[in-house]
């Protein structure tokens, strides 16, 4: 290329917000066309964005880039354009172009609510086919109903406002996200940890004394298990089928947390033993925050998706079929659309998960030909994201560094690489989503060019 | 213009998804820059955008315009472009240049977390500058402290969650919105309703009277007061100050509903009264949805904002100043960009509100210019949402068209104006809300030229 990448950032984010301005104009005209003053400042857009077209044509640039702010103090980001991010959560929440393509178009906050009619409910709208949608991801997960929720933490929530009384017990595990504990917390419930074994993985073993434990202490049977399919501190894989199955001997309903799951890789709810499965959008399919997804089985959609009761003792208002746990309406505007619309690239990319691990393990193979460097995951891979040591090799540098810990991260921003968490060199995680196999070689060489910077032996 | 608008509006969208695609060709470019086959797409893809570029210049276009598509079955969202929007709700949603701008560059799921460091919040985020936003809200409502929220529906759930244990009366007013009633149904609580008086506002005169009532017919105290400024059916003003005043004496906490104020005009919550104050940013504050904000004062931050006392019973883990109510955090990425992005304009706007409200008077004088038509809402409006009556006029109209009711909506939309409920041709309501003296003016000239050509008088 004959132009710097920030230069074809610089003026393709120039051209984005020129053009916003010429649709703003459009917009602030009458239905009848525009005025002369505003053709004026129309044409002198197009020819603004014009000639920021001719500089990205003709590509190379002498002077710096001058990336265009938003509005003051906030300033453009770019990092999925100008760099390899491997954020350890960030990675399969990258939007899609035709996500990207609805946001722009739907962002108004309720452009979904268009053509809303009777009975007047988000999951219920046909144009966009937002009801369709929802039939979809039931079957894409494979569960009877499915709703979208201002994230899945807003789904346990539902799921626990509904199933926890005050004082219950709530088995999850030792490794649970924290959003599980605050539905559980928020619900008045207990946490209850399963242990882990060895290997940092649920120790099924233990789970049904685990259970026969909190009955004894806790006097009641718990009245819900909510389990992480792919944890998210090593991304290990759980035996979610085994541990369902256990539970259900108990009576006792299962969540399937498929944050990291729904998204990336076939998820069967059903097979999984699973009552509810969480995912969700920002952080597995490629959706914009707060986005995901809460499904359920007919034995428990009545119960989740209740409609209201309430009867106001005045008016006598009651508002039909609208689902308490859901608040109404969940998801509307763009949110909802750019997750519509990144679902047949989402629902394509689950059946090339094992590409993706390939392409994990092929990296962590030439991570690991920097001696001393570890895997805390389990390994091989089974996932994209991973918790690497790297106190034999990257810390000790850092000891020696006038930029401590931090060299590390100037050094991979240097080669465009960023997303680890800056100054950690012990323990911390990164995640090879959706990277192509150069980007995971360009990775691998990036890792091992720095360990030969700095002494470090390479196999 | 030579250009019909629907071109302009066509190859403009062309024109975003043609940078779209070029955009997704850099983000999967290495660091180092494009590869041939990468620059060979790039240049082709910028030669399309020239040519759209072209167009645009040369305006005029024989053929009809050809929007294109998002991805299959999901179509361009043009309305606000192509139309005067009057639809009641979204009328103050509609995204300023700005949020349009930020949802562009941080559409990203998690695109607000890259600097996000101890103690890992949203709201302490400096860079962007989030933690200052939370002031400002704060401050902009004058209350203490504030926290941004999937929808205002999720504020109130957030208050209720924490003040309202089961059976706990709620007082509420007559033309409470349903997300108050589930709010208080979720929680476990009973609404009661403060009487209307006969001017459709909430009768200050027996809000005593209703406390009195609630006390000894439920056996205790309302937990809590919800109270809109304005209210969704008639947007009449309520005096929320009184009403405010008398639950105090009472000692019931306020929750100040300003769904259909914050944003649009200047609110006080200290002056008002309120101990929370709520707001929609998709219905009020030009941000994408879902958004809103849900303040208080020192005296309840603590409560409706507790971090989590929850602690794993195997590994001890706690999760530090994680707020229960919140879930943690709440709006990430391109939704809270948007909502900051356009701050400085709503701020702005608000000192505006009484031209906006002129402009709603000015429309309603024509309106009724139409010998028949009547104003529901109090008159002269003190807001921009209205229902008005059209029983005579319209609907007799109606009666005998072969489109029965929806004759208006289709002879309105041939005059570029939509939102309007279709069909409706009785009680209905429109929002004039940021709509220019021209479209005001446009908007009064399209209702009277309808109605001549349906020989209704007019004066």
């Amino acid at each position: 290329m004959k132009g710097s990448k920030d230069h074809l950032i610089e003026k393709t984010f120039e051209a984005f917000f020129e053009l916003e301005d010429m649709r703003e104009i459009i917009r602030r005209s009458l239905p009848t066309g525009m005025s002369a003053v505003e053709e004026d400042a129309f044409m002198k857009s197009t020819a603004n964005l014009k000639s920021v077209i001719e500089a990205l044509e003709k590509g190379t640039s002498e002077k710096q880039a001058n990336f265009p702010q938003i509005v003051d103090r906030i300033g453009l980001r770019y990092r999925e354009e100008g760099n390899i991010n491997i954020q350890p959560i960030q990675a399969a929440g990258r939007l899609t172009p035709e996500a990207r393509k609805a946001l722009i178009s739907y962002g108004d906050g309720y452009s979904t609510c268009d053509s809303c009619r009777k009975p007047f409910r988000l999951d219920k709208i046909s144009r966009p086919p937002i009801a369709d949608f929802h039939e979809e991801l039931a079957g894409f997960v494979n569960m009877d109903t499915a709703r979208v929720v201002p994230g899945a933490r807003r789904g346990f929530q539902a799921v626990t406002s509904s199933l926890v009384e005050k004082d219950d017990p709530v088995i999850v595990s030792s490794l649970a996200h924290y959003t599980e504990f605050l539905a559980v917390e928020a619900a008045g419930g207990k946490i209850r940890e399963i242990p882990l074994d060895d290997d940092n993985k649920v120790d099924v073993g233990s789970t049904a004394e685990k259970i026969e434990d909190v009955i004894r202490e806790d006097g009641k049977p718990p009245s819900l298990m909510m389990m992480d399919h792919f944890d998210y501190q090593y991304a290990n894989e759980h035996d979610i089928k085994s541990i369902a199955g256990v539970a259900h001997d108990y009576d006792i309903p299962v969540l399937y947390n498929g944050a990291y799951t729904v998204g990336v890789m076939p998820v069967d709810g059903k097979k999984l033993g699973a009552d509810f499965v969480v995912g969700s959008g920002h952080k597995s399919m490629a959706s914009p925050a707060p986005s995901g997804v809460l499904a359920t089985t007919d034995e428990y959609a009545d119960l989740i998706f209740r409609t209201t009761q309430m009867k106001g003792d005045v008016t006598g208002r009651k508002f039909g079929i609208k689902e308490v746990e859901m608040m109404g309406c969940t998801l509307m505007g763009g949110t909802l659309l750019a997750m519509m619309a990144s679902f047949p690239h989402v629902k394509k990319r689950t059946q090339n998960w094992d590409e993706e691990v390939r392409n994990s393990n092929r990296f962590m193979e030439e991570f690991l030909k920097i001696e001393g460097n570890k895997v805390i995951s389990e390994y091989p891979r089974r996932h994209t994201l991973t918790k690497v040591d790297t106190t034999q090799t990257f810390d000790k540098v850092a000891k020696e560094h006038k930029r401590r810990g931090f060299f590390l991260s100037d050094e991979l921003s240097k080669l465009g690489i960023v997303g680890m968490f800056p100054g950690a060199t012990r323990a911390w995680k990164l995640n090879t989503y959706g990277l192509s196999r150069e980007k995971i070689d360009y990775l691998s060489d990036a890792f091992k060019e720095i360990a030969v910077k700095y002494n470090l032996n390479v196999d």
